[in-house]
């Protein structure tokens, strides 16, 4: 099947599913997003851009944005920056301060909010101007510069950031967090509320999909050895206490975040953007979940 | 690189890696087996087998054996099987009990210890004569009926089965096990004592690599949708606490053994196995962990 | 206020309160036993015995038969026995298997199900017959050969004990269960279902009043020392995850069981017991606390 | 025998007691204190002062002091406060994260870190001066207006507050703290860093012997029972993850410090503290602890 029709299947089946999950309430300014919206896009190495719905509004990236964090982190370090955050699942819920407990301060994988910190302190340590350079960064991979944060979610989850403070503080007292903590804080917030669509996610995710290279410019970000690290990185971390269950049912590395966006790609293959706000238990976009497993079934191929 | 000069260049890098690992001596009968025996296996679509080394010696597959049974579990059963176990990342060392607790006796995934219980289980509730009807299932895979357990391993394993007793009576009481606790605790050190080759184990998982079919004969052993749900259930919780580590450093999805056995594929293009019985403090082999990654590496692509 | 009156008040105030307890359903032939039962027993040393209600029926004594397996151990042995379990509060639900994880396979205190398992194993190894020497020191304490077990609750629980199995094939992986488990299952299910009244319990208590001594025939048990530590254990592990919430209500050293009974003691003052099936969320019965509760408050006197 | 001569005999036996302990390093200020200091004071309702070592100088009280501000807590507010603090011990190290996390940001005790940080919260919600009432406070119950802060101590402290900081967050993100985190933490370190000699310990806690009256000026500063309540916390919840140990080798309510103190009552008849700053490997002092067995012992009469 032709990738377009794929996408009007997925489109109609979706007009007709009704949507159980819940928008995420913990930030006042993300449960007034409009519940209905929904987008996709299909990025293809060959054959380029597909896409339906809401796939060019800006929404708030959340967690998405850890795996950009990491990116330049790992662009910038070697090896030594896994002394500070393992790589391994957490089976835990996402901000879970039990396992941090146990292991001394060493959060299990960059993609929990723990091991996000720690990424986040890292580059307050490297860069002289960390928010704009991690700005700078998602430009360079999307040769988009009008991308910025939503400045309301960034107030508003500033109000709302104790159980981050605590991670933080917990992680210092074991010296896992070398900078002033409200510093590494205002940065992590800061990635947070970056607003981007579906569009411009897919086309910053071809990055990971085109073995650290973009499409549109060739140009090499990254080193293909790091590209597939992080790949590995987000096939058994992007999904919170559902990992197995994405990697079963969907079967391709990805990220999702709160904002109910989901990034997830096909090695050599695309891109995959989706976004609808309501999450499920596990606080992962119901329709977007369903819509990904539809396309690899529909497309014949995950990577398994 | 050609596949023979790959392997070439492993063997002869592992002739000068010194060993740090240590052989698995909560069993006596595992602790005796020699150290220094190394085998691998490469068994590609395209152009056949490859290996080196103590690649036709049998050695007990342990725990590999819980693809086999769950495989067979899956052919004879739909979804329901994943109302009994989970397939989430256990984030915790392979048989503790721990959450087994606190999730109400649902196993984390089926290739922990617990979740290799309850597919035992389900096989014991579902076969007439399980023990037969497994060996049957390898033989049927790898084309050779003289696959058998090791007795002196059967027995030696009989007497140190209080740990896997424990989460079966835990299990049941949370009425996850629906047989008696001898019966499913004998199929399950029946399968673990099973004695395979690295070359009979890659035959066997080239139907994992080959979509589901032997290659042979060409059999479709299981539907192809099955085999994907496996291979992604091998990604994300194949190697104990040590699933992330593998996805970072080899990429490909596998299962290891205590006996020191490791095999692993790339969907579409290989099954390979390796064999070294000392194990890193993780509970894999070390050698077979590095040989893997230098595979990955040296053929330059994993799944990633 | 004299003793008298004081159960006088407790009774009237009884008749007029909900209970909002429900027995325990575990075991079938627990589930049978008549809610509006109630039994109290006060046994002063000074003054002798007062009581009211089904003081003289019997129940089945389910986990306050581990405070004499306890004495009959620790009068047969010295602090050796500490190495195998030790004094401190659980903090957890009471068959919880998870500190035993964390702790090798040492149980918290001897009054959680896996501490009074491992006694009942030191009495396997120590005793020629120990099911009828711990009736014969239950008979000793209390003046009286006719207490026995119900055999009915025997063979009931006989068939609920996966629980039990999986502490005991835990600890036995750790090394701290030295005997065949059927047997020592066997043991402990024959303890919990001792059949006692309000009024032989105590009598039986009074030992733990009275320094060691029998009242009515002034026979030194054990001695003055170890009683003083088992006091101290049943203060502060004596009401599962209630400990503490009894010692600030009630005040006293003492020992629930799921059967409804409680015994506490005031030392060098009385012992007393109460019996009423209905269980609060915690496993503790509802009216009996509220019962010791009024009669620490009346008599103007806890230990504190 | 006599308590002079008791007193004598333990000085004695001290004094070729090699001490294993070691002096709390966390804090620098703290890790400055000369180890062999050691003093030890008995007040007794019926005869008045006895002691011995340094038991006139001054050391820092650190977690005595939330006896305290509980004292001081309770006396204010009725049993609502035990809606945001549970009573139960926490069967786990005295600052750890993991059950405050299960159990919704609920303390398990007032004496553990995170109980005490709630008392502090609602310390200042309560009061228009927080710090000076609470020294107000022991002014009063000591007779002795002298006492104030170890202004170095508190300095140190400020600076290695990161665990308790990570404690607020996390139970301001529940709910359970009210006001600013450092004002909060603020009040805490202030409280730990309170300096008291032995002599002037045990006459505030001659208030917990006596009924909930100081014996100096009979003055009743809270309700008997109240005071009760207070003393039944001390008994399970007074010594981190010892508190049963204590509770089977002492048999008294107490509570130690991190600075090497420990104060413990008899009911109606004394109270009795100790210092020495090495600490075992629980965080009670090795020292303090073995006096205080050898003065139950030696008198005959704990508790039970």
């Amino acid at each position: 099947m032709q990738y377009q029709k794929i996408l009007d299947t997925i489109k109609e089946e979706l007009s007709t599913k009704q949507n159980k999950g819940k928008v995420a309430s913990y930030i006042p300014e993300l449960a007034k997003v409009d519940p209905n919206k929904f987008g996709m896009h299909l990025y293809c190495i060959n054959s380029g851009h597909y896409g339906f719905g809401n796939e060019e509004e800006q929404f708030s990236i959340q967690s998405i944005s850890k795996v950009f964090s990491l990116t330049l982190a790992m662009s910038l370090l070697n090896d030594e920056l896994f002394e500070r955050v393992d790589v391994e699942p957490s089976g835990d819920p996402f901000n879970s301060l039990v396992q941090l407990e146990y292991e001394n301060g060493i959060p299990r994988n960059p993609l929990i909010n723990s091991g996000a910190l720690v990424i986040a302190d890292i580059l307050v340590s490297t860069l002289d101007n960390p928010k704009k350079q991690l700005l700078d960064f998602i430009h360079e991979i999307t040769g988009n510069t009008g991308i910025n944060i939503n400045l309301k979610v960034f107030n508003s989850e500033k109000k709302y950031s104790n159980r981050n403070a605590s991670l933080l503080h917990l992680m210092k007292s074991f010296g896992n967090v070398k900078n002033d903590i409200e510093t590494v804080l205002d940065l992590y917030i800061f990635q947070c509320s970056i607003a981007m669509s579906c569009k411009e996610l897919a086309t910053a995710f071809m990055v990971y999909a085109n073995s650290g290279r973009t499409l549109f410019d060739k140009k090499q970000i990254i080193s293909e050895r790091k590209i597939k690290r992080i790949n590995a990185i987000m096939q058994t971390c992007g999904f919170y206490d559902e990992a197995g269950e994405f990697s079963f049912r969907v079967g391709l590395p990805g990220k999702s975040g709160v904002g109910g966006g989901i990034a997830a790609i096909h090695p050599g293959q695309y891109a995959v953007t989706t976004w609808s706000p309501p999450l499920n238990p596990k606080g992962n976009s119901e329709l977007g979940m369903y819509a990904l497993e539809r396309l690899t079934t529909l497309t014949g191929f995950s990577i398994f």
